[in-house]
Order: structure tokens, then C-alpha cells, then sequence
């Protein structure tokens, strides 16, 4: 791939939420412009492009006519339709490529490429009615978690199976939808790699960042992880051989679970992996020289990618969900803390309304 | 004063220029929308706001329906006709106020004003015509500077009088305005604060700028100042003094000159002033915890001030004119670089395009 886009040019986003939004105000900061595709009317992207498409995703039109005013296309969330991709690659690069969505969109896909690159995940079986679900939870045994292959995020389209669950009422509860059984994970820690590859096959990591959920929504974030530098390094590796199995051109984030064993050798299993920017990696905006938005425009326009160096000797990162958000005012007034609002008029429960970041000197 | 915006809130920015586009940048990354109002169809700004009105600075109607749009009106340069401020300001606030925008549009005014608060200037003469030129010459000796009162940017509209220089010529040179004459300053540096004062008299000044003019445009900002810390707190001390006479909200610059005589105490003499955000504080876009861009919208929106904490042991910003531009590529694949471009269509000679920050480990 040669793409190299010369200042001035425009970056297609599809998805116009808080993520299309911050690589909007990356891309201004290079001198790009932006055109986001959304479907919903009171996108936060819309206010800070210098242009929007205001269609579905279905919309093969509105696709096209997206597709010529652009010089190359990027999304802010994994579930772009395979269609709807194809459409737009016949007029406009689209990247991350084909190969980062195919992989990312079926968590039994995603599982089975880990397994072919030989890196470790939990233990999986394919679920595709109550019968296989039966003789997997055999199997493995309980607990075990059952996950919809597709669209599933925030803990959406999974769910326990504790002692007591009955298997097909979990397998319905899901919306008897194809479906995969994972291995419970004595996990220790939840990491992540957010990481770029420019279209050269350069790659650049940020520090690995520890996570923290709560009702399977990010929490915070806590930069660098607290890993060993062994345990940090094979995780940044991993990262980097799944971006170039994929010929992946952009940020790629990579979810990882970490089980720590006194009486043997620290395992690092993949969780899962967005090809896009991502929410454990908000800390780099402010927090380390280049951003993660800035970064994967620099990626997909086949610019040299920024330097990944962190601020401080630590870097923390707190999501504001909901109401969280009300405290703006007392944030704004703590020393050194840096507050991100994403625009969005309605604090709706478990809605992501904007972030701190806090750079520990 | 008792402003205190709520997020969505939306802030109203006269000029679309870069300063009123990295000014839409920061409100936007604080969840604030920007309307921008210019009179040129091209406005960097236009493309990163939610709205614009294209329009003349003396068309009353559209004024009226902008300041009826926003929360609160601020601006990208201090030549802002009084008329447009009084016609906005009956609708919306405006800030800085009315008495920060008399103060920096006449350069008799400003100085007038610096001399009340007992700040030291370069001496100076009201010159009317070339009587009163001739006059002020004989008192200064040459060589003097002849300065327009009003509209005076980037050495446009001052004429250097040297010895053989004739008076007449000087005066109809800059087209027989109303101008000043002011006696030569050997001053070894300039140096400029860049501060914010806040709506209930707060005062955060990031640290003191040195800076490198060429033909009378600013090439670079080096930070901290190579000066004392007496001499670094006498000049905070003076923009304090300053903001507060001023009754100021928002980011203030002040321009000075260092006068250095081994027989002597140094001098500081205020330059001029800026009711803005200003080139010699676009190294805190990434080089400080708080950029001047984000601290200006904090201090108008009635918000508390950030941090003006600086990374790194200095920071460097160089300006990037006219077809320095060109010059990007490798200027992204610096390590550590920060590039902002302005998405400027055309590099004409003169014209800034973007800057690039370097902060030093």
C-alpha cells in the first residue's frame, strides 16, 4: 500500500460517537479535514467534522456518495457490515482492512485466528443450539460464560452460567443466536496493548495499560500496568503479531487477561481485539506525546507514526459514566486534572459521557 | 460577574482564523460547542465548529442573530470594531470586555494606559503630522520607530527612521495616520506572559516565553525564558497588574523587551498587549497540562482554571511559514515532534500554516 495523504486531505469516519469525534479534533490538529456516516441525527462527531452523512448503514447511496468526497475511510467501532465495507472499498480505502473486521466481528472467528497465530485465549467451543452448549459446559465446567458470536460490547450478549443456571435458559436469554462457550479465567488482572502499525509495517506501542470494570464497562484505566517487564514485552508482542497477520494499518487494541499462578509461569490470555481506537487507550490524549487519535490518522494516511512516550511516571484514566458527569466543575478545579466531554445532551445510566485523565508527576 | 456555562453549552468566536479554530478545538474536547463568526468564506475555523455565520464584522443583522445563537462571545484578534462589541454585547456577554479591547486596538491607549498603572514602555510621542513627528524625533534621537496607531500586525504599518531617513516620507509612508513615535529600545530579548485571569479575579500565567522575531514575525518560542527568576516574576507580575486593572477574563499576552546593562538593573518594558490567545503560547497545545486554548474557554465559560504545568525540562515552538509547510513529512517522522497544521489551502509567503513543538526531556 502506498496511500500517502497530503494536508488538506479528508478523513471518512463512520460512526459518529465520542471515538469518531476525538479523530475528528486529531485529524483538524494535522491540518485533515473530516466527513463522519452516522445514522443517528444527534451524533457528538457531527458538531467538530466539516461535513456529515446522515443515512444507514444499508444506505448504498448515501455509501457511495460518502465514499467519493473522501480520500480514505476509517470507523470508530468494529461491526461495520461486511457489505457495507465492500461498498466503500470500491471508491475509497477503508482501514483497518477487511481481514481486522472479519476478525474482531465473531468472537468464535477472532478465537480461532488467536489459535492459528498460536497465541493463548480462554478455552472456547462453539455454542450453536442447547446441545452443544450442554456438552460444552461438561466440559469445561461451571462457571462458564456464554457470549453471542456477534455484537456483543459493554458486557451485552453475555451472560454466567453459575451452578444452578439452566443451560437453555441461558442459551434463549441470548436470543438463541450463534453463540460461544468460554472457560472461566482466573484472571488477576485485565491489560490491554494499544498499539499502531503504519502501512509500511511499523509498529509503535503505548506503555500497557491495566484496566478496571465494573458491570463490564471500563472503569478506569492505570498507565503503566502494574506487569512485569517479561509479562509487558510478550504482550506488546502479541499485539504486534496480530497486527501483521492482519496487514493492519492503524490503532489496534488488544484485551488481555493476565492469570497469575504462584506455582507456575504467568499466562497471558487474549480477551479480545478492537480494531479502532479504544477506550483504555484515552489516557495518551494529554497523557503521552502523541494521542491515540492522532495516531491512527497519522496510520491510515500513511504518515510516519508519533512518538508513544508517556507523560509522568504514571498516567491514570477515569471513565464519567451517567450522571458521573454532573462532578464536571469539581474536576475542573482539581489541579493537573484533564476533563474530556464528549457533547452528548442526555446522561443516560451506563452512557459514557467523557473521561479524566490524571498525570501522576 | 457570575457566567458560569453548563457542558453543550456554546461558545461564539469572531474570527475564523487558527486562533478561533485551535480556540473550537479546545471547547470542543470540553464537551462545548463553537459557532464561528468571519467574513472570510475560507475560515479554517468554519470546518471544526458546529455552525458559522459568514458575514461582515459590520453587518448588525447577522451579529445580532450570531450573539442570539451562543452562550458567551469571545475572539481570535483585538481589532474587533467597537460598534460590533457594543451591538454583541447587548445580547451576550462578551470577553474579554470592552476596556481589554480599548486598551490594544491604539497603540497611543495602550501605552497611555501602561504609564497609569506605572509600567514601564518604550518612550513614546503622539504624532499627528509631521510637525509633531519632526518634534519627537529631535527629543528621541534615531533611530525611532514610527508606528500606526491602530491595525498594526506582524510588523505591518511601522516604518524604522534611520539617519538619512526623512520624516516626511515616513509619515506618508504608513499613509499620514494618527501614529506614535517611539524612541529605540536596545533591548537583548523579548519575552512574552501568556496568562489567564478567571471571572472571580483568578490569575494562572504558564511560564515566561522568549522569543524569536524575523522581519517582525514571530520564528520561535523557547520555555522557560533564559531570564532570572526575579526578572520571570516581575514580568507575571506585570500582566497580573495588568489583568486585574482590566478587569480581565481570558488568556492575556503580554509582549516585553528585556533591556540588559552590566551597569544596571534590567529593564522590562511592555511591547504590547494582546486581549487573546497568542502565538507565543502554542507550545502548551501538548507542552503544558492546560493549553492557552483550553484555559481561555475555561476562563470564559466561568469555569476554574487548569493547570499551567509544564512538561518537560523546556518546550520550543516554531512557527511553520509559508512553505516551511511543505517540509511535514519529515517533520512528523521527527521523534517527539508535535505538528499542527492550520488547514490553510494556500501557503502563501508570510502566511503561518502550523507549528511544531518539541519538548525537551
Amino acid at each position: 500500500m502506498s496511500l500517502t495523504l497530503t494536508p488538506n486531505a479528508t478523513i471518512g469516519i463512520l460512526g459518529g460517537g465520542q471515538l469518531g469525534r476525538m479523530l475528528a479534533l486529531a485529524a483538524a490538529r494535522l491540518g485533515l479535514k473530516s466527513r463522519i456516516y452516522a445514522p443517528e441525527a444527534d451524533s457528538p462527531a457531527f458538531v467538530v467534522a466539516a461535513g456529515h452523512m446522515l443515512a444507514a448503514y444499508e444506505d448504498e447511496e448515501a455509501l457511495a456518495q460518502f465514499a467519493a468526497q473522501v480520500d480514505v475511510i476509517t470507523y470508530e467501532f468494529e461491526n461495520v457490515p461486511a457489505r457495507t465495507a465492500a461498498v466503500l472499498a470500491k471508491i475509497a480505502p477503508v482501514l483497518p482492512g477487511e481481514a481486522a473486521l472479519a476478525a474482531s466481528q465473531d468472537r468464535l472467528v477472532e478465537k480461532d485466528f488467536m489459535a492459528s497465530l498460536g497465541i493463548a485465549t480462554a478455552p472456547y467451543r462453539q455454542v450453536d443450539d442447547v446441545d452443544t452448549l450442554k456438552r460444552a459446559l461438561a466440559e469445561f465446567g461451571r462457571p462458564a460464560i456464554l457470549k453471542t458470536r456477534r455484537f456483543g460490547y459493554d458486557g451485552k450478549g453475555q451472560v454466567l452460567i453459575g451452578d444452578d443456571a439452566d443451560p437453555a435458559a441461558a442459551f434463549h436469554a441470548l436470543g438463541g443466536q450463534p453463540a460461544i462457550l468460554e472457560g472461566f479465567v482466573p484472571f488477576s488482572k485485565e491489560i490491554s496493548v494499544v498499539a499502531a502499525r503504519g502501512v509500511q509495517g511499523e509498529f509503535a506501542a503505548f506503555d500497557v495499560c491495566e484496566n478496571i470494570h465494573r458491570h463490564h464497562i471500563l472503569q478506569s484505566t492505570h498507565v503503566p500496568a502494574r506487569v512485569d517487564a517479561i509479562t509487558a514485552t510478550k504482550a506488546v508482542n502479541m499485539a504486534k503479531t496480530i497486527a501483521d497477520a492482519l496487514d493492519y494499518v492503524g490503532i489496534l487494541a488488544v484485551e488481555l487477561f493476565l492469570v497469575e499462578d504462584p506455582a507456575s509461569e504467568t499466562q497471558l490470555l487474549v480477551n479480545e481485539i478492537a480494531p479502532r481506537v479504544h477506550n483504555s487507550g484515552h489516557w495518551t490524549e494529554g497523557g503521552a506525546v502523541t494521542s491515540q487519535f492522532e495516531q491512527h490518522i497519522r496510520a491510515i494516511a500513511g504518515w510516519p507514526l508519533g512518538s508513544t512516550k508517556r507523560h509522568g511516571s504514571a498516567v491514570t484514566m477515569q471513565n464519567l459514566i451517567g450522571d458521573d458527569v454532573e462532578n464536571y466543575l469539581h474536576i475542573l478545579a482539581e489541579p493537573g486534572a484533564c476533563l474530556t466531554l464528549y457533547g452528548k445532551q442526555e446522561a443516560r445510566t451506563g452512557r459514557k459521557m467523557g473521561h479524566v485523565t490524571r498525570i501522576i508527576p
